[in-house]
């Protein structure tokens, strides 16, 4: 079974048991309105040594990091405010000393950077490789959550960075090529959380998602939940320096947004992200009504079988 | 460095970061009060495959019962009501199939058995070995959480049921002895929710928490966080059948209550919950002003150099 056959799977076995007001599986995170007119946000993400990360590729305090970036990466792509984790890690002998303080350095940097607190979680010993889980917990008010399920037909698709530097990265580093730029970029994700928070407080973005397992598979689940289809502009879609576009289109772990904002105010709306951030988003097409997604270049269909990244 | 050692490190590498209003490490939760009298709480487990189970000596379905189960005692231990949880587990290739169908039937029983929600996660694959990680949330009335840090003196310390089954069935376990009574607790631990529920809501009930490392090693987190000593008499500790004292003080994962109650309302507190749960509580001894934990028999101290149960 894949990873998303078991998710589609666990969702139907768990189909009788009450919700508590929990909005759960389907988005980047599950949201749970606590009155006031705020919600929390929930995501959870794995890490696991050989698969997600080598530990002879990245430091331990690029994989503290990055274990927390993932999950900020999904509180923010809803447009809330990360605030607090919990963090489980297992370690084998070998990782228990040194190593885990310099994960936790890490862990703490990033914490620092954008606010959020520790709050608990579980250490243990591992008998062989060591696993990391991050729950990561956002709040936002109600208004503002973003979800994939909002896009609109005739909304722009636009995503917030440009795309393939990290998969181009994951290919130098399993060449053994540990020192590239795009290596570097691979190790050290930078979550758009300021990005995604400010993209929630504008009405005229409707879906927001970010990009993990590849902007060709990630598109997908956008599109399935808003019950739209959508036409991408190969030309358009922004390719790291040094990488290719159909990296850009389906390797993982970019970690960019990527959002559909109405029609009428999306001119307007990019050219205050560049104020604001000083960096600008990238059009590359639109939502349909319907047709699944269709790739295009000079407005004209291009038939290709491109499919994201899986871990799984 | 030691769990416990590794923990006090993170608190100080954190002690600069905002806490935005949760209550964090140190208690059976996270506490994050979120208004109209709530509190949600938040506690995460990890379990190791050749740490916390091995995978011939109990049953996919008993492992995704046993998963959530200590993740519920965690939430119950602090008076609240579990209600939604994130499951991440990481599957080498011979467990991705059958085994992954019948964990999830076994993590959904428990969940319907405590009408918990599933409403997120992760699932990817492991390299080596089968790792688990859950975070589950609870809900309480504010006034009504227990923390390890309400113990008074002249409290009634008490525990919720029997211990050592576990501890011994770990013991036959590991011998090859898979079909004894006390195997089959230790692999299907009963968290007590609907006790810690009622607990929660008498005034009488101070200090609580779960019993999960071992009597002898748990109550030290309780008194130093109410900053109390204790006499705990040895001839009051309810041994389950089969297993003996030191197994019952020492070993871990009973998953019973372990709760200090006002002298005053120690009797009838007893009485009304054989009333309400058909089975008894223990009284074990009296929380004191100072001196640490004492061993006592016959109102005499017994030097007795007992520690909890270790995973790491």
């Amino acid at each position: 079974m894949t990873e998303f056959g078991f998710i589609a799977h666990i969702q139907q076995l768990f189909a009788g048991i009450p919700d508590h007001g929990f909005e759960g599986i389907g988005d980047d995170c599950a949201v749970l309105p606590v009155g006031g007119g705020e919600s929390l946000v929930f995501t959870a993400d794995l890490l696991v040594e050989g698969v997600h990360f080598l530990r002879h590729a990245a430091s331990a305090r690029e994989i503290g990091r990055k274990s927390l970036a993932v999950n900020l990466s999904d509180v923010a792509s809803m447009g809330a405010q990360p605030v607090a984790t919990l963090l489980s890690i297992a370690l084998p002998p070998d990782a228990a000393g040194t190593w885990a303080e310099e994960f936790m350095e890490g862990y703490r940097e990033l914490s620092a950077e954008y606010s959020t607190a520790l709050i608990g979680g579980d250490t243990t010993r591992s008998a062989a490789g060591i696993t990391i889980n991050v729950t990561a917990i956002g709040r936002i008010r109600d208004e503002r959550i973003k979800r994939r399920s909002a896009a609109r037909p005739g909304d722009r698709i636009f995503v917030g960075g440009e795309l393939g530097a990290s998969g181009t990265g994951l290919r130098d580093l399993l060449a053994g090529r540990l020192d590239t730029p795009a290596a570097a970029v691979h190790r050290n994700p930078q979550p758009q959380v300021a990005e995604g928070i400010w993209l929630g407080r504008h009405d005229a973005v409707h879906a927001m998602m970010d990009i993990s397992d590849g902007l060709a598979s990630d598109i997908l689940h956008l599109l399935e939940r808003s019950g739209t289809g959508a036409e991408i502009d190969l030309d358009r879609i922004p390719v790291a320096e040094g990488s290719d576009l159909e990296t850009a289109a389906c390797a993982g772990e970019d970690y960019k947004l990527l959002f559909t904002v109405a029609a009428d105010a999306a001119e307007r709306l990019a050219a205050e992200f560049r104020d604001r951030f000083g960096s600008p988003i990238y059009p590359i097409g639109r939502i349909t009504d319907s047709g699944g997604l269709v790739w295009t270049r000079n407005e004209k269909p291009v038939p290709l079988d491109w499919h994201g990244f899986r871990h799984y």
